[in-house]
């Protein structure tokens, strides 16, 4: 397919990577971020420009990769031809927001953390939607040419739960790396003989689930333990709020 | 080295397999679980027994490797000859309990989650500290045929804290994955979807910091996106409290 991606982010950066591996064409990067479209035009040997009013009327499907605050905006002030499609990559914002740049809008949600710098892409789970059967089809088309086997529709109400399910095991998961390294670099302890563990952590629940996997002093009661634990943490009292709740939240859990 | 392992749990299993890939002889296995032991013994082409009085004297180590309550019991019944090395495997016990066991103890600590099923072994970093030269010396040159570069001297006090971070970043994290999949049950999601991410959070802090890839609608300040994730815990309090403190701890944190 001839696509047009507008922004220079993040999201745009890897899944314009994504389309270019599935053999797609990117007919132009638009962004206001005149330095990053240059460069990931350079990449994908495509032309770039950071005034919307000038985007190229010619492509198939319109991405619209900025942040979710900023969609309204490009939304009010893109203008393509009838019939095209244009879909954005938000979870948490309806697809109707796009409803009047195009009789065939959607959304092609990417259910990954994404940073431009990767060169080695995992894998990127798609959630799509369309207002209408030729954008959900043409959607899932280009889903699968970038994602094969995981690829889902999700609406709006489905999306937005995605996120909070994303957020929990993603955002708040790596809060609790950063808390620990912290921990360590303060007590004098090296951070990096912990990333085995994690990994570990991480990659089982492939073959068993969480509820199985969970070890450790709170799911045993080991209540000397999480005294001594607590006793350590007495002056890192954001950390021991966090550590009360979530073994509580084990117990109650069991 | 000839070994003796006493217990045949998760880390008894996981250690001795190790062993005898480092090219370790496993004298015998003695635990109160017969089956277990037995089974272990078979594994590894040698005894067991399920009385410690029957302990075979001739080993050079004795490792532990109990749970942690059982490890003083375990203790006051074990008799081994003179000179024999004996260390226990846990984190949050002091080494001294086995003082009165032999001349030479310590600790022979594995910072990783263990399960008895496992076939391929994850790297293990080896925590291990004895109380002379000879117990140190020895329990190190065990610790790098299993381990290569992965092992540190670490006294009873920084084991403590290395649990501490371990349990933040494995059992803490791991309960939020089990916290994801129950609310993904609920609400009708495929959780399977959210491993790509789960992957991807996990294996990146190897290249940059936690803090560095701290993405997400806390770190954002996004009110609009909270306000919606927070409507949708509203039948979900124990995790919509751990969602309001996670959050919170984020951007305190920033």
């Amino acid at each position: 397919m001839d696509i047009v991606i507008i922004g220079s982010g993040n999201v745009a950066s890897v899944l314009g990577r994504k389309f270019k591996t599935g053999g797609h064409r990117i007919l132009q990067v638009v962004s206001r971020n005149a330095s990053a479209a240059s460069k990931l035009a350079y990449e994908w040997d495509t032309e770039s420009t950071n005034y919307i009013s000038l985007i190229n009327k010619n492509a198939e499907v319109y991405i619209i990769a900025v942040a979710d605050d900023a969609i309204g905006d490009i939304a009010s002030e893109l203008a393509i031809p009838a019939k095209k499609i244009v879909a954005h990559t938000a979870a948490a914002v309806s697809k109707d927001i796009l409803r009047k740049v195009s009789s065939h809008y959607g959304v092609f949600y990417p259910l990954q953390s994404l940073r431009k710098e990767m060169t080695l892409l995992p894998d990127i789970p798609i959630f799509f939607d369309g207002n209408d059967e030729k954008t959900t089809k043409t959607l899932e088309q280009l889903a699968h040419s970038i994602a094969r086997e995981k690829v889902l529709r999700a609406d709006d109400d489905s999306r937005l739960k995605l996120h909070v399910a994303a957020v929990i095991v993603s955002n708040f998961t790596n809060h609790l790396y950063s808390l620990a390294e912290e921990y360590c670099r303060k007590e004098g302890l090296d951070f990096k003989q912990l990333l085995p563990l994690i990994e570990e952590t991480a990659l089982r629940i492939k073959d068993i689930s969480p509820q199985q996997a969970q070890t450790g002093p709170a799911i045993r009661h080991d209540k000397e333990t999480l005294e001594k634990h607590l006793q350590l943490l007495k002056n890192y009292p954001q950390l021991k709020n966090i550590y009360l709740l979530l073994t509580e939240s084990i117990q109650q859990n069991k």
